[in-house]
C-alpha cells in the first residue's frame, strides 16, 4: 500500500480554509499515487479550538466541511480527517467527540472516536470531548489499518494493541502532539517501543505550526514493526511524505534530518512567531532593541521568520544608556537590515518626574524646594526605574497604534519567573517571543545563529557584557539575582519539575538562594497573569501550561 | 443529632492555617452542642488550588494538617474534612483524590472519595485528581450519614442514592461551589430535587470567601426529606449554624434571609475585592476617578470592602476633561470620606506628543514645519488617545510602586467584551472589580447602593450624563458602540450562551449590529488575555471560564 503522510499547518476555526486545503493535499497525495492519506488530529476545525469546540454552530459547520470533502474526493484514494463529532443526544456538557472521519468513494465511510483523552499539562480534553469507548480498523487497499488518535497510543494496551491483536498491519496515529524541546527524539523512541509491543507498522502524523503558545512541530514518521524509522517528515514545516507499506526493497527512505538541539529550539521559536503574525493578520513587526542579548535574539529571530523588511527596531535611550550598548544596538540593525527608529525618552521622563514628584517623595514636597530642584533630587526607585521601562511600552505601543504593528516583548523565562520585568513597560506587547526561554539559553541561541551566519549579527560585546537592564547607574542583573547559571537550574527544579525546597537543597543547590527564588517565583504570578502569550519550548512552560493561583499562601 | 454547618473561609495554600482555624471551629461546634461539623470541600488546602496539587509537597502538608486536626479533636464529635489525598501508588499524572477525611475520636476514621470531579466551565477537577468509585457512609450519634462532596449530587443517582437507599438519614455534602447570579436560589432548588428523592435530610455546606475571580458566597442550608430548608446560613460571610436533626417541634429555624438580587451582586463583588486585597497582604488601594459611573462603583465598593482610610482616589485630568466630570469626581471622593489626589497629565501629554510626531504623522515629518507647530497638529488618532490612558496606567503604577498599593481597574463586562478600554491604560492594575458586570446593571448597582445610603453617594449627574471616554472633545461610547441596552443582551446571549449570529438574529437582534460585536468581542481577546483577574458575578466570566484561542479565524 502507498501512503501519504499529510503533515499539514492548519488555522484554528478557519474551517473553510483548512478544508480546501486538505483537499489540494488529498490530490496531491493522489497524484503521488498513494491509496491512503492520512492528516493530522483535529485538522478540520484546527487544534487546540478551546471553547470554540463547545459552540454547536462551529460543529455543524466543521461537520459540513467534512462531508463537502467526502463529496470531493476523487476514486482511488481514503483519506483520514480529522474533526470534532457533534455528540447525537445525552451528552453533558460537552457535545463531542475528538474524531477521525474515514472518506472513501464520496462519502464518510466510518469515525473512530478517540478513546483516550489528554487532561494535563496544555491539554484540557476532557473539558471538551466525550470519550471513545471502541477500537476499529479499516481496510485499505487490502491492507488492514488500526485507528488510533494522539494519546491513544502513548500507553501500552487499547485501542492500539486490540487492532494489532485483530490483524491491523499498520497502526494510524494522526496526532496534534505539540513541541518541547527533545520531543521528537522522545516520539521516536516511545512510538518504537510501541510498533514492537504491537508487531506493526506505525504512522504517526502531526501537525505543524504556532497556535499562540504552542508549536506542533511535525516531524511525522512512519516505524517498522521493528520500530525502525522507515519515513520522517521536516520539523517546523509543511511536508508530504509518500512512503510503501512495505518499504520496498533497495529504495532510499524518504527521511528528513532531524535537527541538532539549537537548531531546533531556534526552529520552533521561529515557527512560533511566523505563523501568530500570519495567522492574525499582522503585516508588521515592532521591538525595543537595548542592546542586550535578549532583544538581540528576539531581533534575530524577528528578521528570520518574516523578512528584515517587515520589522523595526526602536532604541529609547536614558540617561543610563551606555554609549556601548547603544552602538551595539544601532550595530544589530544594521547587520540584521531592518529599520531603526530612535526616540529618547528623557523628556518625558522628567514630565513624569515634575507630575510625581511630591506623590513619590513626600519628604520633598512637604519642604520649600521645587520638586524638580536638582539639588534635592528624588532617591532613585522603584517607581523611577519602572518608569523608564513605561514610557517604552508607551512609545511602541503608540507606534503599534499608528502602524498597525505587532509588538513583541523580549523577555526571557528567567526574568520571567522571577518578575524581573516592569509590567506595561518591557512587558508591553502582543507577542512575548522568548518568555519560555531561560537566560543562559538565549546565550548558546545566539551563539549558534552567529555561528549559522558565519559573522556577528549580533556583536561579541552583547554577548560579553554583563546583563543589565540599565534603569539606573551601574546597575547589574548580579547586584539583585543569583548567577544565571544558578539561577536556571533552580528555576527549572522549581518550575518544570515542581520539586519542593527540601528537595532541591538535597541535590545540593543552596537554601537560601533557593528560598528566595521560590519567593520571587511565587510573588510574580500576577504579574505572568498579565503577560502577552509566548511560545513553549520547555516541557513546562508559563500559560496554560503551569497554572497556579494568585492568592496563595503556600510558600514553595 | 445535632450538627453544625461550619461556613469557614480558608485561604489557598494556607495549609497551617487553615487547619488552625477549623480546630477553633470543631471547638466552637462543640461548645454548642454539636455532634457532627461539617466543613466545605477541600477546606484544608484551600480550593481552588490549582497546580498546587500537583505537588507532592503540598499534598503531604495537607495530609499532615489533616492527621494533627485527628490527633487534637476532643471527644464526642465528629469532624468532616476537605483534604486532597494523595494517591498511594499507580496514580497517572494526578496525584490526588478530592477526598472528605472523618475524624473522630483522635484519628482519621473514615476517607471518602469525590466520585463525580466537574471539569468544564470554572471547573478543572479532572486535571488533578482521580475519581473515586465507591460510596460511603458513617454512624454518628445513632444516625446513618451518607458521604457525597460537592458534584456528586448535582444530578440525580449514586454515589447519594445509593447511599441513601442504603438507610443513610442524613446526605452530607461538603462543597465548594462558586457564585453566580442567583446561585444560591439555584441550589437550594436542585438540592431540594435531590433530598426529595432521597428522602432524606440534606446537609449543603459550602465555602466562603474569595480566590481570585471567584467568590464562594455560602448560604450553607439543611434540607428536609421534603426539600424545605430547615437552616440557611448566611451569604458572604463565616457562619457556624447548629441545627438539631431532626428539626425540634416549635423551635424557630435558623434561617438567615436571602439577599435581594443587586445587593446578592453587591456583596459578592465587596466580598471577592475585600479578600483579593486581605489575603494578598494589600494594606491600601488606589484607582483612577474620572467622574464616569463605573469608577464611581468601584470606588463605592472599595470603600465598602475596606474602609475609606485605605483607600485612594485619583483624578487625572487632561484637556479633554469636562468640569463636570472632575467636579462630580472630587464629590464622589467626598461623599465617600477618602483620599483625593489630582495629577494633571497635560504636561506628559505634550512630551509623548513632541517625542512621537514625526514617527506618528509622517507628513508633518517631512514638511519643513515643526513637528510640535501648533499649526499643522498630528490628526487626533487613536495612538493620542491610547497616550492618555496610558499616562494616567503609568501614574498609577508609578503610585503603587511607591506606596504598596493595589491598583484597582474599573473597566466593565461591556467594555471588557468588545475592547473598548486601552492595553497598559485604563486597564493597568492588579484586580478588575467590575469586569464581569455589565454597563447596564453598573446602573442599576450604584443607583440600589444610593438608594441603600438614603443620599446620592454618586451624584445623579454621574448617572445621568452619557457615558464618555473623554479622550477627545466631545467623544460619546454611543459614537463608536450601540445602545448599552442591546449590546448587553447581544454580549450575553454571545458569551453567557454561546449562540451563534444566525440565532440571535433568529431572537429579533438586528443583524449588521450583531455582526459588529461578534467581531469586536474576538478581536478583543488578545487585550483580555493581558487583563487583571477580576470577580465573577455571572454564569460566564472572562478568564478560566471562557477559554478561546487568540488565533482563531472562526466568525462568532
Amino acid at each position: 500500500m502507498r501512503l501519504a503522510l499529510c503533515q499539514i499547518n492548519p488555522t484554528v476555526g478557519d474551517v473553510d480554509g483548512n478544508a480546501a486545503k486538505i483537499a489540494a493535499w488529498i490530490e496531491r497525495a493522489r497524484a503521488a499515487g498513494a491509496e491512503l492519506a492520512i492528516f493530522p488530529e483535529l485538522c478540520v476545525p484546527g487544534y487546540p479550538a478551546e471553547d470554540l469546540y463547545l459552540k454547536h454552530h462551529f460543529l455543524a459547520a466543521n461537520v459540513a466541511a467534512v462531508e463537502e470533502l467526502a463529496r470531493g474526493l476523487a476514486p482511488g484514494i481514503t483519506a483520514m480527517v480529522g474533526f470534532a463529532e457533534p455528540v447525537e443526544a445525552g451528552g453533558d456538557y460537552r457535545h463531542a467527540y475528538n474524531s477521525l472521519a474515514v472518506l472513501a468513494d464520496g462519502a464518510v465511510r466510518r469515525v473512530y472516536r478517540k478513546n483516550r483523552l489528554p487532561n494535563y499539562s496544555v491539554f484540557d480534553e476532557q473539558r471538551y470531548f466525550v470519550p471513545g469507548t471502541e477500537g476499529d480498523a479499516v481496510e485499505v487497499a487490502g491492507t488492514r489499518v488500526g485507528l488510533t488518535i494522539c494519546e491513544d497510543t502513548w500507553a501500552p494496551g487499547p485501542p492500539g494493541q486490540a487492532e494489532a491483536d485483530a490483524g491491523a498491519r499498520l497502526i494510524s496515529n494522526p496526532s496534534g502532539s505539540p513541541y518541547h524541546r527533545g520531543k521528537g527524539h522522545e516520539r521516536e523512541e516511545m512510538f518504537g517501543q510501541r510498533a514492537r509491543e504491537y508487531g506493526s507498522y506505525f504512522a504517526f502524523v502531526n501537525l505543524v505550526g504556532g497556535q499562540d503558545e504552542l508549536v506542533f512541530d511535525g516531524q511525522s514518521f512512519l516505524l517498522g514493526p521493528d520500530g525502525a524509522v522507515l519515513a520522517r517528515a521536516a520539523q517546523f514545516e509543511e511536508d508530504l511524505v509518500v512512503v510503501d507499506v512495505p518499504a520496498p526493497e533497495g529504495e532510499p527512505a524518504p527521511l528528513a534530518d532531524a535537527l541538532p538541539d539549537l537548531d531546533e529550539v531556534y526552529g520552533a521559536l521561529e515557527l512560533g512567531l511566523h505563523d501568530y503574525v500570519e495567522k492574525n493578520g499582522f503585516r508588521h513587526v515592532g521591538l525595543g532593541i537595548s542592546g542586550g542579548i535578549d532583544s538581540a535574539l528576539v531581533a534575530m529571530l524577528a528578521v528570520d521568520a518574516l523578512g528584515p523588511e517587515r520589522v523595526t527596531l526602536v532604541v529609547m535611550p536614558s540617561p543610563h544608556s551606555s554609549d556601548e550598548t547603544q552602538d551595539d544596538a544601532r550595530q544589530i540593525a544594521h547587520n540584521l537590515g531592518t529599520e531603526l527608529i530612535d526616540i529618547p525618552i528623557e523628556p518625558m521622563m522628567d514630565g513624569y518626574r515634575d507630575a510625581l514628584d511630591r506623590h513619590l517623595n513626600p519628604a520633598a514636597a512637604d519642604s520649600d524646594s521645587s520638586p524638580s530642584d536638582p539639588t534635592k533630587p528624588s532617591e532613585p526607585d522603584l517607581a523611577a526605574e519602572n518608569i523608564q521601562a513605561r514610557i517604552r511600552g508607551n512609545l511602541m505601543m503608540a507606534l503599534s497604534n499608528r502602524h498597525g504593528w505587532l509588538v513583541l516583548t523580549t523577555g526571557n523565562k528567567s526574568e520571567m519567573s522571577v518578575g524581573y520585568a516592569t509590567l506595561y513597560g518591557d512587558m508591553a506587547g502582543g507577542f512575548a517571543v522568548i518568555k519560555d526561554v531561560p537566560k543562559t539559553l538565549v546565550y548558546e541561541l545566539v551563539e549558534r545563529r552567529n555561528e549559522r551566519a558565519g559573522r556577528e549579527l549580533v556583536p561579541a560585546s552583547v554577548i560579553e557584557r554583563p546583563p543589565s537592564a540599565e534603569l539606573r547607574p551601574d546597575q547589574l542583573d548580579s547586584d539583585s539575582l543569583p548567577d544565571y547559571d544558578l539561577l536556571d537550574r533552580i528555576l527549572e527544579a522549581y518550575v518544570e519539575r515542581d520539586e519542593g525546597r527540601d528537595e532541591m537543597v538535597a541535590a545540593g543547590m543552596p537554601g537560601e538562594i533557593v528560598d528566595e527564588v521560590i519567593r520571587l517565583v511565587d510573588r510574580s504570578e500576577y504579574k505572568r497573569r498579565q503577560a502577552a502569550p509566548g511560545i513553549r519550548i520547555t516541557p513546562r512552560a508559563f500559560g496554560r501550561d503551569r497554572r497556579l493561583p494568585i492568592t496563595n499562601r503556600f510558600g514553595g
